[in-house]
This record gives structure tokens, sequence and C-alpha cells, in this order.
């Protein structure tokens, strides 16, 4: 019995520890997420600070002691994120899980391997734990909307992309065969792709940039159709946003209960519960 | 009582003073406003001229006065409405309190420190007043409709920005790690995260531009993606600008009801009920 | 008598004149726009190939040559335009008169005024006719539909350029006085502004681009709010084309007449005319 | 009779092939687009890297080897087509025919034509055939409705451009006027229509660029323009998208009509008619 009782604090034990790390709800959580969303911030900070040769010429050596710091409260944190959860592996290779050691093993490899000390940069994508952080906000609601309003149209567009990407090849290839002679940055096929869709996209880099006459005047048709087909991602979004809030409006707009059977989200126009066939109060 | 007829006065005064400088509505309030709001567009055309190096050398003089006297224009017009306003500290500290002090005070400190005169320029900020004084015109109807769609979709845009933004953190690392051999530009994380954020809004100086084979390929797919994501806050709006107009036409359009059955949503030239027939009332 | 068959005579053939130089709806107006619009295309063709001045070169004299034949077919129609309207002069002081004078006088202007003869340029402004010649095809509902979009949104348009604009004034000032020191291009506030609208309407040449840290930094916010913002019109104009399609769908969609007095437009669940109030036919 | 067999066998195995070559739904047809679509992206891939100097010198041999196997492949596949199917010139002088021919042809013109080799590049052109091929995923629904939304504007899209390109006409001229003797890149009016569409598309290369004050204050006027039309075809497709997913919802939805008093348009989930309170009947 007292090994029961250890057991269940043990148990108990790994379950706070849980909740602290994995639930943003919870009081202690909700503190841990934020502190752990500060000490991100300041770790992303650091490196960009280290990326610039000047401030790192003077700073190096404070910015090398604070990364070493951050990483091992990193570490702290991924070894405690695996005792909490209850499949170590499960977390281990999971999207989070990954992006979490890639931002803590760069500092250790750097003992080994000369170089290697440049990818603590991928620190950047711990960034993406604040879509969870936000769990907290009152913008979750929106978030998902978003997100929703994507996921929906996702096939559309990405059939849209490929539609895109094709076009840019064809008219990458056709602008090679034009400008190819004229010393203007279209030196090979694929270079003359990249320029396709710097313009396609409306970027307009100009670091290549047609010179010859044929190549501004098909360049020129080009652009225009980037400005007419931009139209249709747009619009597909557009729509699926407009249907989406319309039907969330709905459910809040007829806010009728059926007296009968509790049903809700009845017609505007309805006299008779859609569920039992009762009357609706008149409001 | 010959003092409360003094204070009367005195007060009179005060609120015929608030009327001019704080009511756009008046006569005299719109008389007041249209004159200040030319003395501000001529004081913006002023120090746009005198930062012309050329424009400056030869009309110093001229440019110099000139600002001399609208800034003792907008001197008094500071004091006179600290003394029309009932709560002098709630307007000093305002928003519009705060700007009004900046756009009058650079000339003035220009005689201590040398080279605060450039601040001059803050008086830009006064054009904000515009939007006040539009009050008089037929654009405010439209005006209030584009800040409340703006504001409306603001939590979603919100999400919107900041999701873009750390995209563009995630992107400019990954290209420094990518670009940062090869001379190009990408001399640094926080230059990098600029170019990310120039490629994506497709605004594309072209001052950095990835030349590696490598780095154009994944400037390729920015692009792309940007292409598709930027239909995200469009369609946001649109759908938000498509409710709100679509409510404010149904209400302004028919507001009659059946005196019979009570249907509405009448057409607007409907005499009869289309629901059960009965006559409609005339308006 | 005699005399007023004349005038009978005279006036009828002004009539036809009219018709066939304003009416592109009878077969010889359209045969004889159709002819003007190929004269116009081909004037276009030979400003824009005397512009080139290694064409010019080669070709001066028949390029010449051929532009004086079309100076004197526009001389003679606009004379015919004249004599052919009621009131000469509305046509003379008209849109379209106006276009057709300048493009007619700058050909003789240049025997006194050597320089005045590159005004032909200004011929550019013919092509607007095809607009009117568009009434031929069947693109006029297009056309309209497209106008009549962008008409109901102009006030709310015109609001959001200028809150633009206002923006692009502040936002140059800023950046003006953050990297005036920098030698980036920023060297008055106009040029400034002028940077601050290539930016937020995302075109981007790259000829003045910032250079300093704070200077890249606020740039960067800047095109993210230009990012967010260029979602407004784009919702507005949406919603407006969205409104009209629905609008004269429903009036194809619903083609009911009522029996008794044939008023149609009818809502579509109307049991009752709205007009008269007898009964609707059921379907 | 044997001759008959044999005539049905013939045209069996012509009946086969065709059903291989053509038709992409039966699993034979499957396997064969698969195929041919991997050796079109192979060829494209070879003709890319040929097109990049350094690696064409590495691996001259290589890639001329596999392209020649690549072309025979082809051959064979026009072959068998031009034999399938049942009016060969149709298919010969088909869109599809004529690219499948172009892909083919400049392999062997090499032989002849030094130079001609280049023309492999038009394989790219084949990458169409990816749309066939799509057929095969579930993807064709929302590539259909792209493809309709796309189709229903065309008419308003096509004025809208031009619409755009007679602007860019105008706008070029007015610039060359301008910009003529700034020694600014507008050397002749196509050039400037070139800038003209560069800029209003906010594409915005950079090659070209207003130099003088007045010409960067037209400058700013075109790109404030060109931001706030942009939104018109945004509009148009965004609306017509709109409509077309509301319709194709609403068919999809809920087909149910009440047994008693055929209301329709019923939620999901409904079990009794919201007019009448009449049972509904169970799916």
């Amino acid at each position: 019995m007292e090994n029961d009782s250890k057991n269940n604090n043990k148990e108990g034990w790994k379950h706070k520890l849980h909740e602290i790390l994995y639930e943003a709800d919870t009081p202690k959580g909700k503190i841990f997420n934020i502190a752990l969303f500060i000490v991100i911030i300041t770790s992303i900070i650091l490196v960009m600070l280290e990326s610039i040769q000047e401030i790192d010429k003077e700073y190096h050596d404070f910015l090398n002691i604070s990364e070493w710091i951050i990483t091992i409260l990193f570490t702290i944190e991924y070894i405690a994120r695996i005792i909490a959860v209850k499949k170590p592996l499960k977390y281990i290779f999971s999207f989070y899980g990954i992006i979490d050691l890639l931002s803590t093993i760069p500092k250790y490899l750097s003992f080994f391997l000369v170089g290697s000390h440049s990818l603590v940069a991928l620190r950047a994508l711990r960034l993406m734990r604040i879509f969870r952080i936000l769990k907290l906000a009152r913008f979750i609601g929106e978030s998902t909307n978003l997100v929703r309003a994507f996921k929906l149209s996702r096939a559309k567009i990405s059939v849209f992309i490929l539609f895109v990407f094709i076009l840019c090849v064809i008219l990458g290839t056709i602008m090679y065969l034009v400008e190819s002679g004229q010393n203007s940055g279209f030196t090979s096929i694929p270079r003359s792709v990249y320029w396709a869709i710097v313009t396609l996209t409306t970027v307009g880099y100009g670091d290549i940039a047609p010179v010859s006459a044929l190549g501004q005047f098909i360049s020129s048709f080009i652009m225009l159709m980037g400005y007419a087909i931009i139209a249709v991602p747009t619009g597909i979004v557009s729509a699926e946003v407009a249907t989406m809030s319309k039907r969330s409006r709905n459910t809040h707009t007829n806010t009728q209960a059926c007296p009968n059977c509790m049903a809700i989200y009845h017609n505007d126009n309805a006299e008779y519960c859609y569920k039992c066939g009762g009357r609706l109060n008149d409001e």
C-alpha cells in the first residue's frame, strides 16, 4: 500500500509536470508558457544580434554565455517534456519534438564540428509555438477561422499554384529562347523560370530584366496576365471566408431555442421546430 | 449678480471659442477648420520645399519667415485650444494635443539646439486632422464605413500580420543560412528577415536578391506562397465589407411591415404584401 | 417650296453625315468607326516607331509623309464633325472634341515651333474612342457593369486613396528624418513621399531603398501595413460587384409576372403580387 | 470471314492502343499517362540542366544521349498516336498534336541546322498535358471550378485588360514627353509603355524609373491608381466564385422538400418541416 501511494505520488508528480508543460489553460501552465515564450524571443534576438558582425565582434563573450544559458534551459525543458509525457517516443518524433531538439543540439555540436554553430538560427522555428500559446488569448477564434478558411480553399489553391508554376516554366523557357543572346541575365532556363515567377507574382526585383524589344513585349503580356490571374486565389479565399462568416453569423443571429426539445440553429423564418415539430415561440 | 453675469459672459466667451475650435458643424467652426486646413497644407508644402536643397538655398529667408509666421499662428491656436476646453490637461495629453504641441515646438527649439529644426517635418502629422474636418463633407459616411470595416476585421488582420511576420523570421533565417557565403546582401539575419518581408509582400526592391541556385529556388517558393497568402486578408475584408453593405442596404431599402401579417422585406415599390395580399400603408 | 426641299436636302445631307460620324449602330457608321479605329491604331504605331531613334533615322521620310496623310485625314474628319453636329461649339469644347483637336494640331504647329512636333504623341488619347466603338460589340454589357461597379465604389475609393496619400506623406517624412544622413536616396521630403508611395503600393523599384537598420525596420512595418490595407479597396469593389451581379441575377431568376397587373420583380417566395394584391400563379 | 476477323482484330488492336494513349480512366491508360508524365518531367529537367553552361560542359555526352533516347520515345509515341486515332489529320493539326510534333522535331533538325537544337526547350509546352492527367486525381473538381470561374469572368476581364493596356499606352506616352530629356531610360514610347505596364501591375523592376520631379509626381499618381484598379478584376472573380460556390452548396446541402407543404431549404439535420410542422421523410 505504501508502494501504491508512492506510485500515486509519482504519477501525481508527472501529471503536475505535464499540466505545466503542455496545458496552457491552467494558471501554472499559463505562467510557464509565457516565460517560455519570453525565453524563445530572447534567444532569437540573441541569434539575430550574433549574425551582425559588428555586434558579434564587440559582445562575443556576452552573447556566447547567454546562448549557453538558454541552451541549458532548453535542454532541461526538453528532458522534462520527455519525462512528463506518457509516450515519450511519440513526443520525440512529433513536429514540435523535432523542432525542440533541433533548437537545442547545434550549440552542443559546435564543440565537435566547427561551423555547425550557425544552425542555432533554426531556433527561429520555435517561434511557431506562439500559436499554441495564443490559445490563451481571445485571438484563438480568429486564428481558427483563418486556418479553417485556408484549409477549405487548400485544394483550390494547390491547383492554382501548380498551374502558375507550369505557366512559369513555359514562359521562362520562351523568354530564355528570346533573350538568351542579349546578355540580360537570362543565362539558363532555371534562371528564366525564376525570373518568370518573380514577374508573375509582381515581386519584380529587377536583378534580371528583359532588354530586347521582343522580350519586353512578351514581359508586358506576362505582367498583364499576372495582374488578371492574381484575382483568382483572392476570389477563392474571399468566397470561402464570406460563406464561413455568414454561417457563423447565422448561428448567432437566430438565437431561438425550441421550447420543447431545446434544439437550436433554426431558420430565420421558422415557425415550427425542425427537430420535434413543436411550435416555436413568437418573438 | 454682476459677478454672475460676468461669469456668464466669460463662460459664454469660452463656449463660443470652443464652438469655433472644436465643432466643425457650426458655420464659424466650418470656416475656422477650413482656414486651419489651408494653413496646415501650406506649412507642409513649406517644409517639403525647405527639404529640397536647391530651393532652400535660393529662398531660405522667405521660407524661414513664412515658417515663423505659421509657427506663431499654431502657437496662438494651441493656447486658445487650452483655454477653450474645460479640462485642459485632458486635451494636452490627448492624441491631437500631443501632435499639436510637436508641430509647434521644434521651431522654438531651433534657437537652443542646432539640428532640431528638421523635426518641423513632424508637422505632417497634423494632416490627420483632415479626417476630423472631413466630418463636414458627405464623405463621412464612406469614411466611417471604411473605418468600421477595418475595425471589424482588425483582430483577424492582426493574427494574419503576426503569422506573416513569424513566417518572415523563419524564412529569413533559412535564407541567411543558404545565402550567407554568397556575397549577395544576406549579411545578417535581420537583413534577411527584411528581405523576406520585402519579398513576401511583393514589394521586391532588388537591393538584396538571392544569387545561388538554391537561394533562388527557395525564393521562388516564398514568392508563390506570398502570392497565395495575400488572398487571405483581402478575403477577410471583402467578406466584412460585403456583410456590412448588405446590412446597411437591407436597413435602408425598406422598413415597412405589413399591417396585416407583419411580413417584412417588401420591395421598395410594393403596394401589397407579398405574403398575405393585404394593402400596405402609404408612406 | 424649292427652297424648302433644298433645305430638307441640306438637312438630310447633314443628318446622313451625323449618322455616319456619330452613330456606331447603323451599317455605315459601323464601317466608318472601324475604319477610323484602324487609322488611329496606325497613327499610334507610327508615332511609336518615330520615337525609336534607330527606326526614325532609317525611315524618317516615310514616317513623316504617313503622318502628314493621317493628319490631313484627321483634319477632314474634325471639320466634318463640326459641320455635321447641330451645336458645333458644344462638340468643340466637349471632351472628345478637345482630344480630336489636340491630336490634329501639333503637326501643323511643327511648321512654326521647333520641338512641338513631339506632342503628336498626344494622339494616343484618341485610343479612348475605342470605348465608343465597343458599343458595337457584345462587350458593352460587361463594360457598363465594370464602369458602374467603379462608380458605385468611387466615393469609398476616393476616401481610401486620400487616406493612403496622407499616410505616405507622414511615413515619407518620418523616413526622411531617419534616413537623411545615410546617402541612400532620401534626399528630400518629396522624394521620401515618392518612396513611400512606391513601397506602400508594392511597386518597389529599388531606385531608393533604406540602408540604415532603423530605416529597414520602419520599412518592414510599412510593407506589412501596405499588405494589409491593399485588402480594403479590393474588398469594397468585391462587395459592390457581388451585390450588382446578384441584383441582375435576381431580375433574371424570378421571371414571374403577375397575371393581373403584369408587374414583375417579385420576391422569390412571393405568393401575392406586391403591386395589385392579386394571387400569383403557382409554378 | 477470316478477313473480317482480321479486320476486327486490327480494329481491336487499334482500339486498345487508343484506350492506352488517349483515355486516362482505364487502368492501362492510367499507367501509360503516369509513365509519360515522368518522361516529360525528366526531359524538361534535362533541357534545363543543359541550358546551364557549367553543367553542360561537364556532362554534355550524358545529356545528349539521354535526350536522344527521350526524342526516340516521343517519336514512337507520336507515330502511335497517329495510328491509334481514327482521323489522324485532326490529331496532327490539333493543339496537342502540334505541341507533340514541336517537342520531337528540333532534335532531328539539329543534324541539318546548327542552333535549332535550343528549340528543344519547347518541350516545356508538353507540361500542359498534366491538366489532362489530372483527370485522374480528385483535384479535377477544383480544377474545373477554377476554369469555370475564369471562363465566366473572361469577358469582364478581357475588357479590363484592354482598358489597362490603353491606359498604359496613354500614360507611357505622357511619361515619354515628360522624361525624354532626362537620360532615365524613357528613350522611346514603346519603352515608356513597357514601363507603365511594369508600374501599373506593381511589378516595378526599377530598370526604368523616373528621375525628374514631375516624372516622379506623375508616377505616384499612376501607382495610387494602379493600387485602386487592381481591386476590379479581384472583385469580379471574387463575386463569380462566391456565386458559383453558393449555388453548388445549395444544390448539395439539402434537396428535401416537405411532403406536406412542399417547403424547401431545410437544415441538414431537420426532421420536421420548419413551415408547417409536418414530419420530413427519412433518407
